[in-house]
């Protein structure tokens, strides 16, 4: 069939009914055939380096000539390193333990029923991506370990990229004796695809969009799909009173510095008015190169603060800026959360244990974190082997989301024969 | 303020602001607190019987004057009896366990930071119901034990009924020492407030509908909100070559005729072409009173039998009438469930351990059975003391929905200074 006839309604539901018969065939497959695909995969990523290195060529020329940001032709580019680290991603994912088939939890009822209810893959997941063209073999690897089908969308200035690791993976898969109809791309980068993705409700069974707050905050709006996502991680950190200073001047550093653009990185800081040494929490911030944005007892604190703005409260930078505010103490920090948070990551620093568990019980976000930077809010850091994505929605899966988020599970029943009174 | 002057949209978000006040309230009560408000809430519906069994006559008069039919009028009645039923239920639902809090799963990571896994309530529920006043009290209950608010929307015809419910409900909740918000009902009948409340994302967490299929493919159909339910339950029984021939009747004949009404209920039977006794099976349902719709193979089996149309495959009688065809074997009963099933509950019969578990892992279901009746579909029958409703759909809880399923979790992470390298 010629793409070019189709509407992207027909090809997005044709794509999902072969995903469909696909995740049948996947969710039968035993631990070591999934692993097996994966690896086969991994090493026909390696063998075709060069053709994968001609595609992203194609894609940086037109990408220089559509004028993109040398930032975003970096995440474009792929050398021979790039897709050596993405085969061996592929392969590591392949090492992780399979999900499926593990048993939740079991009980005999009192009639000699047996009950037990065992994971099993969610289906057919979208994944839909902007420019990084190894969430293409990521993705597809996560989906793939967990038993599920997945089609691809990523951005069009990858597609040729994406083209050439979907084909590899896809063979991969192929080789392995799996159907490779379990990882299919979107051919078309027409945007009406993603809108076809996002309305295919009870074709594909979730959405993982992958990508810049517009691109979340698209699908989020449109879509019919269930979405696991987050839109924003405006991130806290909170210094009690009684928190050990060096600590919390180490810790706070490294929640906004190490790394500003990801989602668990610092955003705003609140300190409590009776912690005894607050200023060098505030230089040593603006020493490295953040600008610090402050209520009038920061301003105080260090001259080159500047006045915060409404605004900044509500604010993910995901840059060198820091909004920072001076509370009355733990509740109307908790309050501020409540009030501006993101539902993301928040920390206490604190030495008083019971202080902790308040807020660690009393604030709603998906992580919460005592004595630790906020930056770990990652799978990885997790011991999650792998991250698809987090999820600040409370439905499902909920913070760090990795193989097991990517599967439900089914209710089964062994009896000998009962009848229901 | 008057809620006559609010637009059902104003409404519905001042209601869902006060109830996410009340949650915040509630995911911090304790476990005792919350078993204690539901007591309370029991005390005062008994209390309260004489004024809640005249308003129900309010609604009783009213329904009779607008023609309900007379198993409309019969599902909306209280007596002092059924009101006695319903206090005891919220007892019950009082000595559940409490899911919050509970620990799911725990890791020390390598740098010593301790991660864990911790229940929490999911926030605010919406739930949208028909004629029954019951719910009113069984479903804010459950809410309430799992430490969630709760919006209640019931039917028009029901309307007085569920006010005293309700006000009995709340006066409980509020007498133990808990926010009266945590349970709210919607004070008007107007239909544009259940659209306001499919709407009301970010605000509502879960909308859960408990009424017939049109209530629940109105609510998939426009709900913005996460939806917990099953549009239908075509459920299959599959008498394999092996089963055993006394049993197979007798499970059969409970699946489909001990209730005819639930979703549990068998609606169509598969026997396999090599199953030696098949007529008795076939004439103990017609025997009992059901109608028998088969293919050309069952129709030779009873004269009684009508042939079956293409539609019968796939539609929910919820009746006394069945669909029966005859398969080849264990893959084409699966082909047809795969085809024609709603995904809710699958059994089959055999003495063949092999084939059972091929069918269990195989099909695709909510529930999937061996040896045992469709018509345990139900939370209780499964131990978990309530059900608020049986989820098809693939994310967040499947199956039968308690208690734990009105949960999420939070991530626990207790550091000792960590920062990330």
């Amino acid at each position: 069939m010629n793409d070019m006839t189709q509407t992207p309604e027909m090809l997005i539901s044709n794509m999902a009914k072969r995903a469909r018969k696909a995740a049948v065939a996947l969710a039968r497959a035993t631990d070591a055939q999934k692993a097996e695909a994966l690896r086969s995969a991994a090493r026909t990523l390696r063998e075709r380096e060069r053709e994968i290195v001609a595609a992203n060529a194609r894609d940086m020329d037109n990408g220089a000539q559509n004028g993109l940001s040398p930032a975003m032709l970096d995440r474009l580019k792929l050398d021979s390193g790039r897709i050596a680290g993405i085969a061996d991603a592929v392969e590591a994912v392949a090492g992780l333990a399979d999900p499926v088939g593990a048993v939740i939890d079991e009980a005999r009822r009192p009639n000699g029923m047996v009950l037990q209810r065992v994971r099993v893959p969610l289906g057919v997941i979208g994944i839909i991506y902007e420019s990084r063209p190894n969430v293409t073999a990521d993705a597809a690897a996560l989906c793939l370990r967990s038993g599920n089908a997945v089609i691809l969308r990523g951005g069009s200035e990858a597609l040729e990229s994406n083209r050439a690791i979907h084909a590899a993976m896809a063979e991969g898969v192929r080789a392995a004796g799996l159907p490779a109809d379990a990882v299919q791309l979107v051919p078309i980068t027409d945007r009406a695809a993603v809108g076809a993705m996002l309305k295919a409700a009870g074709l594909i069974d979730i959405i993982i969009p992958r990508g810049g707050k517009s691109l979340v905050a698209r699908v989020q709006e449109e879509a019919r799909v269930p979405v696991l996502a987050h839109l924003d991680g405006i991130c806290h950190t909170f210094v009690h009173r009684t928190a050990d200073a060096a600590m919390a001047r180490q810790i706070t550093l490294n929640a906004k510095m190490r790394r500003t653009g990801i989602c668990g990185a610092m955003e705003t800081l609140l300190i409590d008015k009776d912690f005894a040494d607050p200023a060098p929490i505030i230089s040593s911030l603006i020493d490295a190169g953040c600008e610090v944005r402050g209520d009038e007892g920061i301003c105080a604190l260090d001259t080159r603060v500047r006045p915060a703005a409404d605004a900044d409260w509500d604010t993910e930078y995901l840059d060198s800026v820091l909004s920072a505010r001076i509370v009355s103490g733990l509740e109307e920090a908790m309050e501020h959360i409540d009030a501006h948070g993101s539902h993301h990551t928040d920390a206490i620093i604190t030495e008083d244990a019971a202080a902790a568990e308040a807020f660690l019980n009393g604030v709603d976000s998906a992580i919460v974190m005592w004595n630790a930077s906020s930056q770990f809010a990652d799978g990885g850091e997790f011991g999650l082997g792998a991250e698809i994505g987090i999820s600040t929605g409370r439905l499902h899966a909920r913070g760090p989301v990795a193989l097991e988020g990517l599967t439900t599970y089914k209710w089964i029943v062994r009896g000998t024969g009962q009848t229901r009174a």
